[in-house]
């Protein structure tokens, strides 16, 4: 890493939250990033601006996700922005924003987890070699969705990544099955979700051809481990104005 | 080990087959064992009283084992048997067999893989001692049945001992599943069937409870693995004289 | 479980430090449990008779355990111990104490975490059943030591059983070794220490024959871990008088 | 996959070889190639002419590869090469050949199996995004070095990518080790060597940082394992000519 005179000047949104608080002690604790401002529901904008910060990390709300966009866009201030409820009408609404503010970059992410990111991009880019591919996600039992959404994602690239290459379905001699031992069928690729005490989020591809198989599992042991894709982007996000969706451009792999 | 002056004598039934043959030569291999008979389905019986077996092992078929049996209870000689088809009825008339030859000793066991037979074992012990548990088995795409036999007991044995241990069901708290994704029930305990090119045998048992989990794995990479549970029933038998279910008992645990 | 009249009272030891918060807030959680005294190193012992304690937990420091365990003894209070420091010479002078109060239980445990005794357990039931083992241990960076006191724990408890079963070395036909690759030799068997940010406590004991592996991982994945194997303790100790050195002989396996 | 009107024509060097009887299976077992000669050590190369191959396959021995090398290119027939032994004088003669028939395409690689070469793939482009990684290898124990060849090279690789993206050395707080715990180092990465009764070839990447870690594994279950990879150099290697070295061009990731 390059020499860095002056350290990026950060403003977190959301700075009482639980993950806003993370994210503060997170950018105090990067020698290269300074957090200059703590905004949450009560505070005034104007902060950001009198203590000139260069990039907000944004984790708040849907419903004040798009004000806070427009003032910082407006202001000429970068963002990285880990908030849902990022639709396409979302999305095009940002990116007419952005049109007038041709050197501002805003990063939309629904995934910071460098290594959740890196899991999909690699079990994609090898499924279309094996002959077949399985997805097991492993959560904490408080968990109210099975699959995960990140299970979802990561068989829908596999499945689509599979179809341009012209690989059929995995083979699957099964003819006598106890209800649900197979998993669900996500885009024709089968995902197994266990519920476990002990556990936090975790998720391994199984690819399999004959004589070898190849496994990439991703194991997020707490909540901070998003924090390194979120410096990550607020040291990137001021090279590359215009809207970036997802963490996957950033990685350059 | 203690010295042994003379080799055990062994007679292979069904000695041609894939798995016999198998036996054959893992008896071969064993400097304590000596193969005095190789007998298959036109051979005479009467070979094993001609060459002195003290032990025989069969591996045949459902159709001849019984008579295997008999006559070699009834001259003396102790048997470990692989043969499939033993429900409860067989099981009776064998008792009955060996009541007339107090001396001799019979070993009918569904799995001789010793790996898969510790893992139950562990698995059952450790189950009431954990909030969680789930069971994934993972097997070659050409397996007809999911979840495997081996899982199934697996699964019964862990919710048994859960019971008596007065241990409810593992915690889930999904509201909103694809169907299928949280695996089968067998009495209780979710299992997930993985089938992928290039994998063999191989179960997973997961516990978990508040801040650590315990995995007990099994991996079958041919179909030699039984073998070694084989000959230990060979060494061991003539120890044990009437009807001995499973290789449990011989374990020691 | 059966129903209990009334729950247990509890005394904590060391309330105030790290481990006695956790600890205190485990028998809180617990419905069959009542924390009837919080004291630390300015708050008399006295409190717990007038409290009526039944059991006390105690996570204190060598230099005052020996004290309060006289105490507790004394007034008929069973204790759950995991303070450090007990070499032989500790445990013989707690012997004799407890000589004089026949009644009184004292389980001192240098691991409460029962996946971690689960797991030395079974590695040395499975020991002399199989060719090769060898012991993975991975731990965050900041450990001091390698291996760590658990794996050293474990590949004694291996070498033991391998020993008493007649059982020789593992094979290694290695002639080119780049130095440290194969590991470290603890009592004959290999232990490889890794050690990984984003990782909290694992091992993982590996076993293979011919055509089979039986792996055993323990995951421990924050300091509530023992929290489990403590309330164990508090729970059985009543019912076993004298001392009790480990978690061993409560897990009944 | 597109539809093949014709199938490739493969010509087998060594076919006799353990190597080259699995090699032909393979071709013969293709749809979309056809097996028009098998040739060993006492058969003329001539007839690769006379049947018209288009693609050799050569898994022979350093001492005769060249000369069959330089026959078929003469005769411009491709090749696809899994022979040891070439360093960089042998690719420089063959790059000689080849600029004397541009229309002819040769891969040379060491190691054919696609997901040995994918996860060395991954594990570079992974690399610089982690504070820690390390290696594990676990093979049989009748191999002579320590690591393997494959784990020397993945280890350089992380290394490089490391040092090109100003990555340092991974944390280790370690001031008492037990002799070789740490593993051997590789160019700065921990490398740790697995020798194992019932294992064939297996290799662990572990990534890790704050909260979260990455894992990719590759299982090899038997010597099959890299026929797939030079069916897939089979199938690309007329589109490719001059000197391609290694599988991973044809990879396309």
């Amino acid at each position: 890493m390059s020499k860095v005179s002056e350290p990026i000047r950060v403003g977190v949104l959301g700075a009482r939250g639980k993950v806003g608080r993370a994210m503060c002690d997170a950018v105090e604790a990067a020698a290269d990033l300074e957090l200059v401002a703590r905004i949450d529901k009560d505070d005034a904008l104007d902060t950001l601006v009198a203590t000139q910060a260069q990039v907000v990390i944004d984790f708040t709300h849907p419903d004040v996700v798009m004000d806070n966009l427009r003032f910082v866009v407006e202001h000429g201030i970068h963002a990285v922005v880990g908030t849902t409820g990022f639709d396409e009408d979302r999305l095009e609404t940002l990116r007419g924003l952005l049109a007038d503010a041709p050197q501002v970059g805003v990063l939309v992410a629904p995934n910071f987890a460098i290594g959740a990111v890196l899991s999909m991009r690699f079990a994609a880019a090898a499924a279309r070699f094996y002959e077949s591919v399985e997805v097991i996600e492993l959560h904490h039992p408080h968990k109210a969705d099975a699959p995960s959404g990140t299970a979802y994602r990561t068989a829908g690239l596999i499945a689509q990544a599979r179809r341009e290459a012209g690989v059929g379905e995995s083979p699957d001699a099964t003819t006598a099955e106890l209800d649900g031992a197979r998993g669900a069928s996500v885009d024709g690729v089968r995902v197994h979700s266990v519920r476990l005490a002990g556990l936090i989020a975790h998720q391994e591809v199984l690819l399999g051809t004959e004589g070898e198989t190849l496994t990439i599992r991703h194991d997020s042991m707490d909540r901070m481990s998003f924090a390194p894709g979120v410096l990550l982007g607020v040291r990137e996000i001021a090279a590359r104005p215009g809207l970036t969706v997802g963490l996957d451009p950033l990685l350059d792999l």
